[in-house]
């Protein structure tokens, strides 16, 4: 019996609705658990997220970065040191009051990041100019009490993430950290989930809680509203001023280090792999994060041995698990059409399907997920074959969300010309800006919910002036509307 | 200059004091963060956490374990729905009652154990036999408030461990997985880190808050305390019908699943770890976990050109690296002696002194920090040697733990040879009992605190007598001090 499944919304009319059935469907994500905003991951999306984790830090430990873990309770008078932190994150944090039958003498928060928790412990390891740069990363969940709509893995009040506190010697190493992040990300990001971004800086009044500049990446969803999926901050000497993290340089003087520290979003990075590649047959994934990445499907024929057939998949599967591929051969009962259903939904990047053709001509045929392709081949290129695929997905799965996401950019040079691309509803539109908070606020209300998302170093805004006030404008900023 | 550190107390007279002082100077653990109970694990504490992690992952996606992520908040509703289970557990839980401004509607326990945040969602995803076995574990902290004196990785009110939570048919299958949980246990505790232990079926009053029957894992530390490290459980069907997990069987019925659970120490087994292999020059670590396997040190001599030493080191770091090994070359000015002292100290299995003699001759002096042994072999003889080395280690490591604990077990059969073996201190006595707690309360009286530990299931008590009572033994109980 074959079970007749709704096809998916459509992505691009209906992304909302589209995201939550590919999140039930695919087995992804339950949003049952009862407490708004927590989320139970489910196997399959947390054999991506562990592949997504892996991947970063290996990548953070090629770059001598080295794990640690910091407890997630955080006392009071230690979220309260540095003034601008607390004030960014006060109304947001969860609080341990009692524990048994009794309250606790001190309230402890959950953690919302860790700066307050990881910069008194560096004030008593670091003491001289030998024992930097110190450079630790952990990869845990974070809590933050959210008033807006929570959405599952776009914003919850409980969310997986890895963050970096770096320590240095100066204001120049520490640049050269942020940009080492920025390179970081965009390898596994980029090149690895093949998720485009615009790498800005925010604005100002945008800054991190107590950052001196911030930087952030925004990838762009399609319902047309961009994603914070990474930020890295320069820290100057705020928190080591307020946490005491002092050094003996080499010329004997004592010196507040300079830090800098780096969030990527796990959960986020989950979401956007999910909502830009996937398509009306559910999730496309990269090759390297997909939990399975070869099915080996037997199509029986009436009057054909079967035995045959099982053999054939098995001599295939063995030689496949021999490579290191993650492969499952289903031999359930299963129709083909409910297993090609199956295996679509969750993103399987090759499908091989074996009936009575193959076997009589030791060929095999492949289905790629990607780009819903079949070809038949000789069993021996298989492969050779599947390591050109492997490759050729990500660049074609890069290559698609790039296009959509250039595609999805223009200038605007004054009001009138926002407001008409607004109406068209283009995701992003970037505009001569002074970076005064008045204007960005005069700039929403007119656009009805675009916010400055930052702007590029180094776009010149030369001898353009600001489309709301008029003042010289400081650099091109990036508005649209953002998760 | 060469620092001169005091040399480590000794283990097996004062453990406590060796076991600070190794935390401290191997930078393992901090515990200076200021909130009792929760530490702070430094990079090289983290990691080996991580690779004991990945080596239970492994084998536990071996036995066809998925993992996944639940809510580290369970709200106050759930956690009370097994009767047994709170009971247990409510004197331990940390609970938050506030969050941004305001008090919550319903208090949210931190995850002290997941039953009742995940068997919820189990009620809901199991329908039907199909859906069964659910086999799922999950890696992360667990929060109790204990009112014992804490001590880091061995008892603290945050600590790291995996939990699997297993659903089944029938009792045969559940109890066939407490088997294979203890295979899976006995196969990376015993076999790779190197820790034998005592495998103990708790005493009926002894068992986990809620559960039909408990297994435990004890291993035996230095001072002759024991210390559990993991835990296996058979729930029978108590948690399934607090919380009405329910599935239609083959033939129609609609059934009760039966479930086990199973625990798995993370911070106890590093603190085993430590504490069982570890000497008077630090940590000892089996070859696979440790974060560095191997460190080249130089050895200068005066009149000999240091370039040749150097690029002969270089060449063997190639060489090694290349295999795959992780390897320092430790080019710093420190002396050779405060390179052994730092190394030593950290446990690394193998160090190679390259000096005159061994570039002239092509030869390496390789130290072994388990035996405290040197070796001059061929250069081209490295990498085979070194593959040797990795596996004696832990055939030396396990011997030697073996056989500190077959030593320490002895057996009682009066309540006066018992008591001549308390004043010797002997740390495991066996002895005829009839399972009853007051009993065990009794023994604890007049051993001055050995516990009941619980007994082998299949070593037989027949035509013995309780050691207290002198009714008819149940079995021979394990009766030990513990953490």
């Amino acid at each position: 019996m074959t079970i007749v499944e709704p096809s998916l919304p459509n992505k691009e009319k209906d992304m909302s609705k589209w995201y939550d059935e590919v999140l039930s469907r695919a087995e992804l994500i339950d949003i049952r658990y009862g407490v708004k905003g927590f989320i139970v991951y489910r196997p399959y999306a947390m054999e991506i997220i562990k592949r997504i984790y892996d991947a970063f830090e290996k990548e953070l430990e090629k770059y001598n970065h080295r794990p640690a873990l910091f407890p997630v309770v955080i006392p009071e008078k230690m979220l309260r040191k540095e003034s601008e932190h607390i004030k960014g994150f006060e109304g947001q944090v969860f609080w341990i009051t009692h524990a048994g039958y009794s309250p606790l003498e001190e309230k402890l928060a959950l953690r919302p990041t860790s700066e307050t928790a990881i910069y008194p412990m560096y004030s008593l390891w670091i003491k001289s100019y030998k024992d930097l740069p110190v450079k630790i990363y952990q990869s845990v969940a974070v809590y933050r009490y959210e008033t807006k709509a929570t959405r599952p893995l776009l914003r919850g009040r409980e969310f997986l993430w890895i963050e970096t506190h770096d320590v240095f010697r100066n204001k120049e190493e520490a640049i050269r950290q942020i940009e080492e992040d920025s390179e970081i990300f965009r390898r596994i990001t980029y090149e690895e989930l093949c998720i485009p971004f615009l790498h800005l800086r925010r604005e100002e009044y945008d800054k991190f809680a107590g950052a001196v500049a911030s930087y952030a990446f925004d990838c762009l969803l399609p319902d047309g509203r961009v994603l914070q999926i990474g930020t890295t901050h320069y820290l100057g000497t705020n928190f080591a001023k307020a946490f005491e993290i002092i050094y003996q340089d080499a010329d004997g003087q004592h010196k507040h280090a300079h830090q800098t520290c780096f969030g990527i979003g796990i959960s986020r990075l989950l979401a956007a792999l999910i909502l830009i590649h996937g398509d009306e047959f559910g999730l496309i994934l990269p090759f390297s994060f997909a939990p399975i990445q070869i099915v080996i499907i037997p199509i029986p024929k009436k009057g054909y041995d079967h035995e045959k057939i099982h053999n054939y998949c098995l001599s295939i599967e063995k030689m496949l698990r021999e490579k290191g591929y993650r492969v499952v051969y289903d031999q359930s009962k299963r129709t083909p059409g409910d297993k090609y259903y199956y295996y679509d939904m969750r993103g399987v990047p090759i499908r091989i399907e074996v009936g009575p053709k193959e076997v009589d001509n030791n060929m095999v045929t492949l289905f790629r997920r990607d780009k819903r392709e079949r070809i038949t081949i000789a069993k021996e290129e298989l492969c050779t074959k599947i390591e050109e695929i492997s490759e050729e997905i990500k660049e074609i799965l890069r290559k698609r969300a790039e296009n959509k996401l250039k595609s999805n950019i223009v200038e605007a040079n004054s009001l009138g010309e926002l407001l008409e691309y607004v109406d068209k509803k283009i995701p992003i539109i970037k505009v001569p800006f002074c970076g005064r908070r008045e204007c960005a606020e005069e700039l929403e209300g007119e656009t009805l919910g675009y916010e400055t998302r930052g702007y590029v170093e180094g776009e010149k805004a030369e001898g353009k002036y600001c489309i709301i006030c008029g003042r010289e404008a400081h650099h091109i900023a990036y508005l649209a509307k953002a998760y």
